[in-house]
């Protein structure tokens, strides 16, 4: 995946190719990946009539999801296999039908075996609507 | 919400009648409501090959989905409108292809304004997955 | 540590001592090792008037150390050398002055590289104060 | 509490003289604050030889402690009383003896009944200890 980049048309293209066969739910959702490089992955997520809770408002678990999506890409893009370990999620804001969120995970801390990465979730107009923390474990397996 | 039992078959289309109108985006997932009662939510959910990640193992976000869903019903069932405030999740074994998954969420505590739920989630096998824990906020708004 | 067993006086002793040399913030706060079995660890601590926060309960820091050495020592029951990752807790009830709490860890999953723990803080009624979650990394190298 | 301010050496003793009697756990560890305004703490912390753990280090639960107290501190510091509902904490490098660690609490959200605070744990070189992120429910009491 270190081949992924911040690029012009055809790269992207590539990427979206990319995670339409590497994570289906995240193409399933709609996940549109912005930039990935070494510790950082940014995606755009629009909000569709399907992704809302019983209250109208973005479901807790499509947030959650474009983050882990998020963070499972920043966190593997150092070459080899990473997972989730434990992970946390504050609510903040409420997301709206219509909304486009912005997902932007960064690396905290990068060890031989853990890696801990920060993900901002904000809506189209940079209100902060959640928090996420991962802790990653980096098995000694290659990406292919 | 609280009218919502473990019952026969006419009560459980019921629930899932509601679950389709009420939260579109656990029916679009294909959560099965099994029980609900005071403080406790059970549910079922088959995985599909559109829930996997780029391992071929089941998207963290649609466990996440599956266990956020069941708190906030079980955190519902007591007549106000709550929020799911700060969640945190840990991953034991990944879900895999064709795995249907049981979720648990049962109150740890409930107080005036908050309330928190431990979430368990299984394989077919009884294996545990994930632990998930969520704090609600409790508002004054009555569930219609 | 894997010889250390819930036993009489002289096995309690040995380990009050091995906490006194091995652990000197345990030590210092009144930690009382009750009972410690591979991947479980139980204790007491007596709510001293130092240990108050600044609305005259007790401080969450405490609480957490209490529970985090119960969580060390579990983790730290199968030979290897594990440190804490990641630490959720959330608090239920505050703790009293007077109070003595245990405080006792579980394990919730063992993989090679990775421990997940449960921890309960109940006082002396058996009320549950707080709820804990760790997730330890082990280490290769033994403990000695 | 509001009152209390980054201030020259008069102010800061009063400060000091506030957490000997509000915070007795914080003063009986040896906190020093360094800045409070609203939403915001800072303070320092000398590692002493009985804050170790097993290992030689810094325990976790002395870390959390002092992380603890600045969340507490500035959530706080708007004048009703605050108390912690969920925490959690990464450990990203330990602590050493002899360390003085500096902990900043800063606000992420604040809204009528919860807010969100991020609190970073460094030592003297800068490097990043642990990351803390607590929710604090906000009581109808108000801070004498």
């Amino acid at each position: 995946m270190s081949s992924l980049t911040n690029a012009p048309d055809q790269a992207s293209q590539a990427v979206q190719n990319w995670l339409n066969k590497r994570d289906p739910f995240s193409a399933w959702l709609g996940v549109i990946i912005e930039e990935i490089r070494p510790g950082y992955c940014r995606l755009r997520l629009p909000v569709r009539p399907e992704m809302l809770n019983g209250f109208g408002m973005l479901h807790g678990g499509v947030t959650f999801a474009a983050a882990d999506t998020a963070f499972s890409i920043a966190c593997n893009t150092h070459g080899r296999q990473s997972v989730g370990l434990s992970v946390t999620i504050d609510y903040l804001e409420p997301g709206q039908p219509g909304d486009v969120i912005t997902v932007e995970a960064t690396e905290e801390s990068l060890k031989h075996r853990v890696g801990v990465y920060q993900v901002g979730i904000r809506n189209q107009n940079g209100l902060r609507l959640a928090i996420f923390k991962g802790t990653a474990y980096r098995t000694s397996i290659e990406n292919s």
